[in-house]
């Protein structure tokens, strides 16, 4: 049944050798693994206007250069990225950069901060989806965080059927969303060269603005930047590529980067020069598309699709987030299964707790997780400041032909990336703090993991000098619980062992069914050694323990194993279990945990 | 940790030996298993006049002959309750009477009936408490559930505890409850006899009442009825006494019974006298307690000890639901752990089971059981129906010295508890239908419980003259997934039990590492032969499942026994378990539940 419902929802299990046909193709990957970035242009342009109109209208002109400013840090980011993609062809991005050059503890603020923030990826733009659906339908209000959950439950079925297949369907929504922004950019590019726009309606770029002040124009760049966020996501996922992938991958970030700076500065120029001002009430998108295209189908068209890509952008976690997992496990830092593929070949332990993880936050948070966006920015900048500094420090050390500019371009980009990162912290301390609690307790983590594995590792290896000692005899323990054939069935595999010594035990509750039974057994059984426990307090695990624990004891000076043969009921049907102690399964439990003996469990099917 | 909350919570384990400490004097005996029937005056004569009054309060006097035909059923009930003690002096109350008497069906609808019941006086009760306490302070309204819950939860931690302990805690309520109402009583009476109140303001006995119908009279009789659940409750609890058991438990019955009597009728008289009205906004018993004392602290003494024992009700369920489940358990008709003592010999599973079932009902009606009430009276009397028809026909069979008046006490009884039921069906068809649901579905739950058990014990019955087959030879599989410290430890035991034959299998999801590892195993391990698997689908499970499929098959037809030998790590740390795979524990159930081989599972402490 079970079964039945997982193939249905995720689809038939695939071959270890069908994984060539799981690799995405450049415009599939673009689709899936941009949609975080892309969907930033939505609230970027926004988040940099609602900084600067707190001075004044006339101070809007300023988006213009910090635009610029941000064109540029993309331009290095993207660049930074080209490099480490080509230098860290597995994946892994700003975890294995970091890693490699800085040492393990910066690879692990980095890893820790982007897999929390895949994490906040899908609840905040999941929670956002939510939102503009009940605003939209106020009597889904009580249903937002149902709603929520239930989006996030349909992407991560679409994740588990394998990564080109949650391609298929998102590359529509994503491609819709490129392609109403351009056509929104172009009208409004033609409506300014054409003049039908008046060119009174913003203050001229170099008017001089009282009160503005430098810390303003930074807070307003930061705001900017966090339009930047899910740049770092191919770099994660180069292992999902066709090959070559490296290639392929980036080309990818290359188109990805080109489209986010046509759509970032488009909006932002149009959004300047038809002098729209942020309003509490409509997006700055929404503006601008209702003054192009007044309120016809092409701006509910425009509008549909940012609300379906700000939905969209959870799918980029779902992407990166099991990759990276797979980078951290493979050095021991997570545990192993998140390094299994599942049925249909993607990482779905993965998968899975980030759908979980997300969802508890969209719980925790009541589906209001949008001033989570503060710590999932700085989550992004500091692996984005150790990635750089990393690979300045690459250029330094192995100087290949022409590193000084790659040396330029990462120390320009660290240099940024610090500054916002600092920016952040410094302007929305309240919002960030919780930053370094987390990040302090998820690096101590992984090192306890990865010590955990280490320990294990060292204890498993069988060296050639030192022996496994021999066992010389065995005993074994037949625990009883009346005369049955179930007990006879027991019995007749422990005689068939050809043991040292083998023990009957019977627990009773009263001295006068002790007498009883122990007659009984010995007509029935002269053969075998019968021991009898009274238990004081009516459960058996305890005098049994205490029983194992002598035996145990003895045989262990002698080289001797014990082994404990447990029958155990196969009911014919499930819910006939309910209608047994389990009394097996408990003594299964507690002696294989508490006591150094070996179970056996011999199962008895009942036939009807 | 769990255990020392445990501890905390319910007390150290008694000894069986102690058994006898742990029964109930007449006294606490009297506290526990009557609050049931004692709280119901506190609502009783009420519904007698609720119905009345929908004639006009000049019917208000019929009240009276009512109150005079209850206490005739009372009576009934009680002599024939005596009875069933002497008679079936180990408890089980209805439930044993009708199945010795009437046969397994009539019995079984007894038993689920009560027991059904028992959760619903513990749901409806504990609500009304409840509802008291959220009315006297109105902020606590949105936590009606929750304070619900926490009743239910406190009461059973009580009853955990042991009854002794639980009777001693509640016997105070009780009695005090008695006392109030018993100064009221007498305070009312001294006040009518000394011609404090007027006398005119009740229509005097037999006036004429036009409108009045046979219909009326019997629905007011049966509404009033409903004050006589919880009669039965000490039938059934009979093993909870001092010895002489059933004695001291037909002492109690009587005593329970006289003042049962001595309350309702007083309540009702005063009532009359006082021409006393029902209203929406105060209870009878509020009303009569105001006009007695006016509002000084007595009328509050009343009025909280009322509340209390309303709450306290619940109580009687706790007593007789484990022992009627122990009775129901011993003929196999349900699950043989209600018939286990638990650490405080009480039989806690029985108690556990009413705990959830009562507070999934409040849950799923949201603290609103009032409507319930009806169908939870009609639970009562359709056992009262049955065991007093089995008196009869006991009697009629028996017919022991002097037995035609105690034939003809139970056929009376049984007489009117039928015309309660049938009126109970016709005048409040609307709230009692779900009887005719869950009483059928019930019963056959009891009859597949028990056919279960049927056969399984034929199934496990030795008889002398057909053997158990013996096992002629073992073969072992020892599952390897690499070259370990574990797995030479299991390689070892393997050799250790003289097997016919033992083979040793790897699952690989690639030619290349299982080619490698068959080299290196037939270097290290030249002795075990080594069967290696590919695996498609990347797991294991699958495979290993097949192949022991194969070798179990070739193993039957010679009598040999397979054994599957698992090695499985035991960490130092608990959470140390989410770093492993888990692959032994899944190989381990999938094996035991779906093949027919026995599963040897080698524990590998890891010391660090």
């Amino acid at each position: 049944m079970v079964s039945t419902v997982k193939r249905f929802l995720i689809g038939k299990p695939l071959k270890s050798t069908e994984l060539g046909e799981q690799k995405l193709t450049k415009t599939k990957a673009l689709a899936i693994l941009s949609s975080d970035a892309l969907s930033s242009v939505a609230y970027g342009p926004e988040q940099i206007l609602l900084v600067l109109v707190t001075i004044g209208s006339i101070a809007l002109w300023y988006s213009i250069p910090i635009a610029i400013g941000i064109l540029i840090l993309l331009t290095a980011l993207i660049l930074s990225y080209r490099q480490i993609i080509f230098a860290y062809s597995h994946g892994g991005g700003a975890y294995v950069v970091s890693r490699e050059n800085l040492g393990a503890k910066p690879g692990l603020i980095a890893g820790g901060s982007l897999l929390v923030d895949y994490i906040l990826t899908v609840a905040v733009s999941v929670s956002a989806g939510a939102d503009a659906i009940t605003s939209a339908f106020p009597a889904l209000h009580d249903w937002k965080v149902a709603i929520a959950v239930v989006f996030v439950i349909f992407i991560t079925v679409l994740n588990l059927r394998g990564i080109t297949e949650s391609a298929s369907v998102l590359a529509y929504p994503v491609y819709l969303f490129v392609l109403a922004l351009l056509i929104l950019i172009g009208t409004g590019l033609y409506q300014i060269v054409t003049g039908a726009v008046p060119s009174d309606l913003h203050a001229s770029i170099g008017t001089p603005v009282a009160g503005i002040s430098l810390f303003l124009l930074l807070k307003a760049f930061t705001s900017g930047s966090s339009a930047l966020t899910g740049v770092e996501a191919i770099s994660n996922a180069i292992p999902n590529f066709k090959d070559p992938a490296p290639n392929n991958a980036a080309k990818t970030l290359t188109a990805m980067g080109i489209i986010l700076a046509i759509l970032f500065s488009g909006i932002t120029y149009i959004a300047y020069y038809f002098g729209v001002t942020p309003s509490e009430t409509e997006t700055v998108v929404s503006q601008i598309a209702s003054e192009t295209f007044g309120r016809n189908w092409m701006y509910y068209f425009v509008q549909g699709t940012t609300a379906l890509i700000l939905i969209l952008a959870a799918n980029t976690g779902y992407s990166a987030f099991p990759l990276l997992a797979v980078n951290l496990s493979k050095d021991k830092y997570l545990p192993r299964m998140f390094n299994n593929r599942g049925n249909r070949l993607v990482y779905s332990n993965g998968i899975l707790t980030l759908a979980v993880a997300a969802i508890l936050l969209i719980i925790v948070f009541n589906g209001n997780t949008e001033h989570l966006i503060p710590l999932y920015a700085v989550g992004v900048f500091i692996p984005f400041t150790l990635s750089q500094t990393g690979m300045m420090l690459k250029w330094l050390k192995e100087k290949p032909t022409g590193w000084v500019s790659k040396f330029t371009v990462n120390t320009f980009g660290a240099f940024i990336c610090f500054i916002v990162t600092m920016m952040f912290i410094i302007t929305k301390f309240a919002q960030v703090w919780p930053v370094f609690i987390f990040l302090p307790i998820i690096v101590s983590f992984f090192y306890k993991i990865r010590k955990h594995y280490d320990t294990v590792g060292e204890q498993l290896r069988v060296s050639a000098d030192e022996d496994v000692p021999e066992i010389e005899g065995n005993i074994i323990i037949v625990p009883v619980s009346g005369i049955t054939r179930v007990v006879e069935h027991s019995l007749n595999y422990a005689k068939s062992l050809h043991a040292s010594q083998i023990i009957a035990v019977y627990v009773g509750f009263d001295r006068e069914s002790i007498i009883t039974f122990e007659e009984k057994w010995k007509k029935l059984h002269p053969d075998v050694r019968i021991v009898t426990l009274y238990s004081y307090y009516r459960n058996i695990v305890g005098p049994l323990g205490k029983f194992v624990d002598l035996v145990s004891h003895k045989a262990e000076q002698s080289h001797y194993s014990v082994t404990v043969v447990i029958p155990q009921f196969i009911p014919k049907k499930g819910w006939h279990n309910m209608l047994h102690n389990q009394m097996s399964l408990m003594v299964r439990e507690f002696l294989l945990h508490k006591k150094n003996v070996i179970v056996s469990t011999v199962p008895y099917r009942l036939k009807k």
